[in-house]
Formats: structure tokens, C-alpha cells, sequence
């Protein structure tokens, strides 16, 4: 059996962190047996540089043939005044609705090692195991009409839409109904059906759901409530599962609970499973090229593939086992180094997962 | 000079928090001599009960001849399965767009004496005071068209219109920056521009504000890293400008790092600096007819209400100091409470402050 895997490198500490992970695939590739091939293409600002497309179609093709795909992180400041559709978000967009990778999984997870590392109390945080189910393919980030014109008052108008139909609700919900399954069954849906018909709708089908999954607790909650509520007693949460623009605040506020946004890595799936893998954390242009970065998260999102697309259970938790390890050898990048560890680089980072395997 | 003041207790715990701030106004009256007349009206459930509409006539017509207006708290589960247009959140929703209050002023404050209380380490959040400039009748929350509607394959669809014309954006623009000049002068302005084209208008108008306002410090960024920063380091904001939408989610999160959302009091101003205030906290059913809500954070809107609306700098800042005495006393309702505190009633507190006036 060969597999195909892409990897996207991308923008800013992309390229860095991508070359660790990868050096920790091609090890249990070796050590497992699990006939991965490798080819890489160019995406976001990268690929704008050298194409004047996010997204070339080679890269799409590419993306589509794969069996997986690895992504590092997209975007900069030397690209963040070109119009819409010639920024390096629209690489990472194009590649989502292309291949309609609908389902965002995306753990907030504390590291015990790095449990200091959180701005919150320990006692508020310690153990703290969530997963959040990000619809991706639609709502507010694709709808249509969308754009700026010109009233006829004289004013301008900017106008999105934010839309989703109950087949979309239906497969995003069913995805975290299994997630919740194979968790603590319990499964919370953030909506604003308080003032939003879409998330009535949401809702609606949410409640529909349920009667699929009767072990699973599900619960509902307003997204601003639900904002306070990671903050005040995120431990509540199990699996949360919410559309693609309220999942981009939440999954980010609830990554920064870990204090350790350079460990968590995230999941891109479509129905085929086929899907994207990348670190929740972004291109970090500030500190890219010094070798610094913190290269786990995405080693930690290569393990996810193997889980998720390639079925490589046991390939997964080594690579997991590995990460736990060096950071049970006190080994810490920058960003989350405390007193007594030590510091490493990004490259001795990698070297050291490697070495655990 | 003869003032009127509308007070509207609506639901759950609102009328016990209200009736403490009226008795706490009706001291400032005497004291400051300053011509307050108050009336009463429904609003939300308890407007829904009575008359069938979560905002009557009757209640729309006294809002709109006060001067200002103090309302406690609307909605709860009695009420959550109407259908949308009866909703006690309409009743709310309703006042904001008809007295056009489109300037949402939400302060984070940690009191001091109450530090212990958040769910951060003390170093994240000692000290924080973070004013939220919400938009808070455009948006999504007031966009055409919306609804649900059968597409012709069968499905359902649901959707919303996020829309902002540049007007509407200037005028919050210029709250925030006014805000920002008489505080620290650094405004950060949240969108999502990376995706949205009506947050890339929202992005522009605030450049282009910038020129009017040369001593503050504005800065952009992104909603989602918003949401993480403020778990991180929220000390590092000052003024916060934003939509509806953005601002409801951020000021609940921004609220919660005090660990005291009973606390917190809330503005909502049109430009004629008429205004509803109300404190940042919901109606909290579960604890409604009890005696044991905080009513501290309407006090507090008492307060602001005396500044913004009724220029009465001096009563407002007796109020604020009545309320740090109080709490520097070690009274403390349920929701506060700390070992070696004293436990009081919504009554006695009120009576508290009463007394420290
Ligand atoms: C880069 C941006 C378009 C993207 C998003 O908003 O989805 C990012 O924030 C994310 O969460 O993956
Ligand atoms: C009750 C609800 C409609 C309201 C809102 O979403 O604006 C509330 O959450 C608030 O922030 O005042």
C-alpha cells in the first residue's frame, strides 16, 4: 500500500516546522512500514511570490490527488494589503472548499508538563481535554452575496452573508455527535438562536440529531455565554461543536487556555476522510528564519493524519509518546519555556522527537 | 431642571437589582438635588405575559421621552421556545434600533478587592480596565434579508446579513476614539478582514478616522486573535472598537476575566447622548425571587447613567465611591463571595451603599 502526502510549507515559520515534521513522518514511515510518499507545492504568500496565485493549480491538483496534506501556516504582513482574492488566506480557503473539508477538529489540550504556561489557575485548567468541531466550508466565510457598493444615498455599504443549509448543519453535527461518542458524550452547540435564524436552524437540526445519539448529552449554549464560559470553568466543555466563524473565536480562545498555542494541532476533514493537517498557531512572521519556532504542533498534527486519514493508529501514539517524552526531558522551543528547562531550537526540537521514537 | 428617568426591571432578577438602583438614585436625587422624576414600564418577558409583545407601545413611547433609561434584565427559559418575533431578547433589541443606541460602552474593570475572584492569575489581570466600544444597532443583528426559506433541491437554508455602511461605522469610529483620547489613547480596532469584505470597509473607515485623532495609537487586529489575546495578556488593550456581532462575544469574554460579571454595568448611547443602561450580566433565572443577586453592576449603571447622559460628573463618582467603600467593608453577595467576607443580600447591599452615600 503507498500513500500520498503533500506537504504545504507556507508562509513565515512554515517552511521551518514543516521540515521537522517531516523528518518524524519519514522515521515512522520506516519504523511501521507505512509506504508514505512524500511530494510538496507552494500555497499563500509563497506561492503568490512566485505564481501570483494563493493557490496554483498545480498545488490544487496536487492537493486533490493526495491521500493527505500537511500544512504549515499561510500569511504575513508583506502580503496584508493586497485586495481579497490575492491574499494568502485564500490559498488555505480555496484548498478547504475544494476539497470540502467540512469538518475542523481542533483540541484544546493541557500539556501537565506545561501547565504553568496558562494565564489562568492551575486549578481552573489543570487536565483540561476539549475538542472543538468547526464547521469550515461554510456559514459567513463563504457565502454569497458578499462585497462593497456603492447606495444609492451616496454611502457605501460592506455586506457578507452568513448561510447554511440543513445538509451542512446535518454532516458537521453528525461528525461531532461521533466525536462526542467516542469521548465523555457530552456535546455542547454554540449558536445565537436568540437573535440569528441561521442558528435557529442550527439548532433545529442539532435537537434533530439527537435522537441519532442517545448516549451523548447534547446541550446548547449562545456564543457569548459560551465565550465567558471557556474563561470562567472551561473544563465544562467536552466536545463543542458551532460553525465556521464562531469556531474560529472559540477554537482560538480556547487554544490560548492552554497558555501553549505552539502544541496544538488540528484536523481538516471531508467525507472521504481525506484531509488537511495543520498547528492551530499562524505563520508568526515576527519570528520566522531564527530557527526558534516551535515545530510540535505540527509533528503533533502529522500524528493526527496518521489517525484520522491514514488509519495509523499505532504510528500516531508513538509519535504522541514521543512528543510527551521530550517534554518530560525538559525540553522547551522558546515559547514555552519556564524556568529550569532547557532551550532548544527548532531543529533540536525535531531531532529530539526523533531520537524518542 | 427636571429630568425623567425610565426604569425597566423586565425579567428574572432584574426588578430586585433595579429596585436597589432606584432607591441609590433616589439618594443622588436628594443629595445632588438633581430634579429626577422616574417611571416604570415593560419590557421582555414580563412585557410578553402582560400585553402579548415584548415591547409595547406604551413602553416605546416613555423610552423614547426619557432622558435616560435603566433597564435590569430580559429573557429566560419560560420564553425560549417562542417563535423569534416573540422573544423577550426583542423587547431589548427593539429599544436599541428605535432610540438608535448605537454606541455600546462596556467596561472590564477588576476591582481590586474583588481580584481574587478571576479564573486568571492575579499578574494577568490586576490592574485591568478595558472600555468595549460595541456597535450595537447595525450588523448582523439588524441585516436584511434573513430568515429560513426551502431552496428548490428540498433542503433548507438559513441566513443573515452581516451589513455596515460607511456612516454607520464613522459614527461608532468616533465614540471610540473619543473614548480612547480621554483614557490611555490606544485603540485597537477587531474585525476579520482576512475574510470578510464588510470588516475590510469597517478596517478602512477606521484608517481613515485616524487622521482626526492624532494622539491615539490605533492598531487592528483580527477577531480571532482578539479572543486569544484577551486570555493572554488583556492588559495590553485600552479601547476596543467593534461590531455587534464581534462585540457581543468579546465584551462577555472581556467581562468574565474580572471573575465578577455581577460587577459590571453597561452604556448604551444614540447621539443625542440619550441612553439605556443596564448591567452587563443576564437575568439569571435560576437565582430570580431569591434576594441573592448582585445589584451592584446596575448601581453602577446608575452611575453611568448620571455621567453620559445627565452630565453629572459628582453623583456619579459618590455612587463609585459608595460602591469601592462597600466592597472595601467586605460586603459581598453570593456570586463575590471569598472566605473571610460577609455574606449579604441584594437588600443589604443595597442598603449598603445607601449608607456609605
Ligand atoms: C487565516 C484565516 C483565514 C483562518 C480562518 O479564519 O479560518 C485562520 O484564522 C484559521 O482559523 O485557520
Ligand atoms: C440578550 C441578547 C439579545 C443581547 C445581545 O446579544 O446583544 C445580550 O447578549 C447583550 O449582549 O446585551
Amino acid at each position: 500500500m503507498s500513500r500520498n502526502i503533500l506537504l504545504l510549507p507556507g508562509d513565515g515559520i512554515g517552511p521551518e516546522i514543516v521540515a521537522e515534521a517531516e523528518k518524524v513522518l519519514g522515521k515512522v514511515n520506516e519504523q511501521f512500514d507505512l509506504g508514505l510518499n512524500f511530494d510538496t507545492a507552494l500555497v499563500g504568500g509563497a506561492a503568490l511570490d512566485a505564481t501570483d496565485s494563493p493557490l496554483p493549480d498545480v498545488t490544487l491538483e496536487k492537493a486533490k490527488a493526495a491521500d493527505a496534506i500537511l500544512l504549515g501556516a499561510v500569511g504575513g504582513p508583506k502580503w496584508d494589503s493586497l485586495p481579497m482574492a490575492k491574499r494568502p488566506e485564500k490559498g488555505l480557503l480555496g484548498l478547504r472548499s475544494n476539497l470540502e473539508l467540512f469538518a475542523n477538529l481542533r483540541p484544546a489540550i493541557l500539556y501537565p508538563q506545561l501547565a504553568s504556561a496558562s494565564s489562568l489557575k492551575p486549578e481552573v485548567v489543570s487536565g483540561l481535554d476539549i475538542m472543538i468541531v468547526r464547521e469550515l466550508t461554510g456559514g459567513i466565510y463563504f457565502g454569497q452575496p458578499r462585497g462593497v457598493r456603492d447606495l444609492e444615498n451616496g454611502d457605501r455599504q460592506g455586506y457578507n452573508t452568513y448561510a447554511y443549509t440543513e445538509s451542512e448543519i446535518r454532516r458537521i453535527g453528525r461528525v461531532a455527535f461521533e466525536a462526542a461518542q467516542q469521548r465523555g458524550k457530552k456535546l455542547c452547540s454554540v449558536d445565537k438562536a436568540n437573535v440569528l435564524e441561521v442558528t435557529v436552524l442550527w439548532r433545529e437540526i442539532m435537537e434533530d440529531l439527537k435522537r441519532e445519539y442517545p448516549e451523548v448529552e447534547l446541550s446548547h449554549m449562545y456564543v457569548d455565554n459560551a465565550a465567558m464560559q471557556l474563561v470562567r470553568a472551561p473544563k465544562q466543555f467536552d466536545v463543542i461543536v458551532t460553525g465556521n466563524m464562531f469556531g474560529d473565536i472559540l477554537s482560538d480562545e480556547a487554544a490560548m487556555l492552554t497558555g501553549s498555542i505552539g502544541m496544538l494541532p488540528s484536523a481538516s476533514l471531508n467525507s472521504q476522510k481525506q484531509g488537511m493537517y495543520e498547528p492551530c498557531h499562524g505563520s508568526a512572521p515576527d519570528i520566522a528564519g531564527q530557527g526558534i519556532a516551535n515545530p510540535l504542533a505540527t509533528i503533533l498534527s502529522a500524528a493526527m493524519m496518521l489517525r484520522y486519514s491514514l488509519g495509523e493508529e499505532q504510528a500516531a501514539e508513538a509519535i504522541e509518546a514521543a512528543v510527551s517524552k521530550v517534554l518530560d526531558q525538559g525540553l522547551r522551543t522558546a515559547d514555552i519555556m519556564s524556568e529550569g528547562a532547557t532551550k532548544v531550537s527548532t531543529r533540536d526540537m525535531g531531532e529530539a522527537v526523533l531520537a524518542a521514537l
